[in-house]
């Protein structure tokens, strides 16, 4: 399907933005699903709105539907994702905004989900609805990034968490790290966590830190666990650390000679670990394939994390940094990384800066190219 | 002289407000004086304006009262600084005030120069002027911190200035280090160094990098050359280097073993340097009381930059953060810190922060206490 260029009104714009946040607000709560918003307008009067809260439960354009009733009859139908077209837990969205009569659907983006993958439009154009296609295409893209991040490639987005001094080390030469951020950046962590699929950590963390890496948002807004994944090869960690506590479920990655111990109630999967370092890629795929993660929060020491950078791995780096020096004997950010020349470095773009607290918050993504 | 508090109105603080802007037009040219900018005000009406531009030259109350003439008489003088009580290159302030028939005088702070130091004000209260002192001091202070530290303290102001790159590495293993921070960040240095008495580096930085340490502006801004600065125990470098180059004068501060070449046209100082290690607080001593540097900006690699650290000598870190990654085996921030714990870590406080083109620059002060 050949999209062609639309030419959209401030109007457009204003309810798009507005169904862009409603889809924001499941951040929490809609994973694996993605996120999306829905508005319904009558020329400047909103009639309808909704989004979708959790897997399972009605899509955007259903809530947005029923709250429109007859009123949708004629309106155009915003939404941040193209409807979907088949039945999944719920009906198709395509046939229930047909069936309201709407008259135009204008969508943020094409759903590259296969089961739908351009199937919403036909179904909606078939029905003589006019659709219009890519109107804030990059915000709505964004938002989901962690979903077509697993849809397209394969694989989950990967975002590295660091707190750092400012003299970029991560902990004390023997370990101690508690704590270099302050507490408002340690409570914003929580947050990206609730985001989150899958929180990936390394043996070396369990057995250093013995974090517990549950979401602890400090009050009852609620969120869909994520799975905690602990890297570890020869199962050192299984018996022991509080990775195991808590609501949320655990994952050992372990290499293919290590046998878990039976009785073990936590999961566990093998991934080839040629020379004893994880093949990461298949540590992603897996994570995408059986476990439906859309976003990966790496919490883990500079071994893994350089590790991740060096495989370009990385999507984003989450650096919080705290007005801290704490010398060059002090743990470095990335180890294991392989820069012999200004060429070879690594290029990041700043995406935002902010202040949490005495801490600078820093989101950059690797340059393109 | 004990200051007692006084109330003052939303007109004085808008005119001292506009004082301290004056004052602070003269940033690169008034040192060793101190910046000083003066408004003279009947009411709400300005009738005078002036600020110190150069050493040598009048002084901010000589300018507004020029600029006020007759109306001067029955006003208001605003200063950032106590008027002048000594007779140096200009006629004491005090004196032209009380000529010129202000009634009132509002000081943002008293000088601590040991021949005003409540002189100034002394003679203004006894002439029958109403004089008032503290209206904004915190911020006239904050603009003269370099004076103030070397008439109060008989040091300089110290200010690091470092780029590194977001894992705290300002070279790699190599020493390369063109560049870490951008174009927007390197012209920014060059306002800071205006603003410097002096730019201190050391010998292995002039070997390695060979900077030119002049005050390049890219425009045709007035500035008074900042002295040029190498610490070198035995004058290994003085034959060579561009940091003898253009038009601001270098000093060569070494050992007192170290013996001088014979017709060597640049200024030389003996410091001691026990163990071969300077002793920084003499050295600061030295540009304080010899040279009149009122800030110093420190431009060197991590084993001086730590030395000062240690010394307890920073009193301001400059910090480009690059939006790169150089690895773990690049070069450290600050070397030679003993930090063993977190107890012993070096905690600042974030003054402000801000975005230039790629990189965030950080200025952060040591925490006090």
């Amino acid at each position: 399907m050949t999209l062609t260029p639309f030419s959209f009104s401030s109007l457009d714009h204003l309810f798009m933005a507005h169904a862009l946040r409603l889809a924001g607000r499941a951040a929490y709560t809609t994973k694996p699903n993605p996120m999306v918003g829905c508005v319904i307008a009558h020329g400047e009067e909103v009639v309808g709105e909704g989004w979708h809260q959790r897997a399972g439960e009605p899509h955007a354009e259903i809530h947005a539907l029923q709250a429109a009733g007859e009123r949708a009859r004629g309106a155009t139908a915003y939404v941040t994702l193209e409807p979907c077209a088949h039945t999944g837990r719920t009906g198709p969205c395509a046939d229930a905004l047909v069936a309201a009569g709407v008259s135009r659907v204008v969508a943020a983006m094409r759903d590259p989900f296969p089961q739908v993958a351009g199937q919403g439009f036909e179904r909606l154009r078939a029905a003589g609805i006019a659709v219009e296609c890519g109107l804030v295409e990059t915000q709505a893209r964004q938002l989901n990034r962690g979903y077509l991040s697993r849809i397209e490639r394969g694989r989950p987005w990967v975002r590295v968490k660091l707190a750092t001094s400012l003299d970029g080390r991560t902990a004390l030469a023997n370990g101690e790290s508690k704590w270099i951020s302050g507490e408002a950046s340690r409570l914003d962590v929580q947050h990206w966590r609730a985001c989150s699929g899958a929180i990936l950590t390394g043996a070396g963390t369990v057995l250093a830190d013995d974090p517990q890496l549950t979401v602890r948002l400090g009050d009852d807004t609620p969120f869909v666990p994520p799975l905690r994944v602990v890297l570890d090869p020869g199962l050192a960690t299984v018996g022991r650390g509080r990775v195991r506590e808590g609501d949320a479920p655990t994952l050992y990655i372990h290499a293919p000679d290590a046998k878990p111990p039976r009785g073990l109630s936590a999961q566990v999967a093998s991934v080839p670990a040629p020379g004893g370092r994880f093949d990461l890629n298949a540590v992603l795929r897996l994570l995408a394939e059986r476990h439906q993660v859309n976003e990966v929060q790496l919490e883990a020491g500079a071994t893994l994390a350089g590790a991740f950078l060096q495989a370009g791995l990385v999507d984003e780096l989450l650096l919080y940094v705290a007005p801290i020096v704490l010398g060059a004997r002090a743990r470095p950010l990335f180890d294991g990384l392989e820069i012999n020349s200004m060429a070879e470095r690594l290029d990041l773009s700043l995406v935002e800066s902010r202040q949490l607290g005495a801490d600078t918050r820093l989101l950059l993504r690797p340059s393109a190219g």
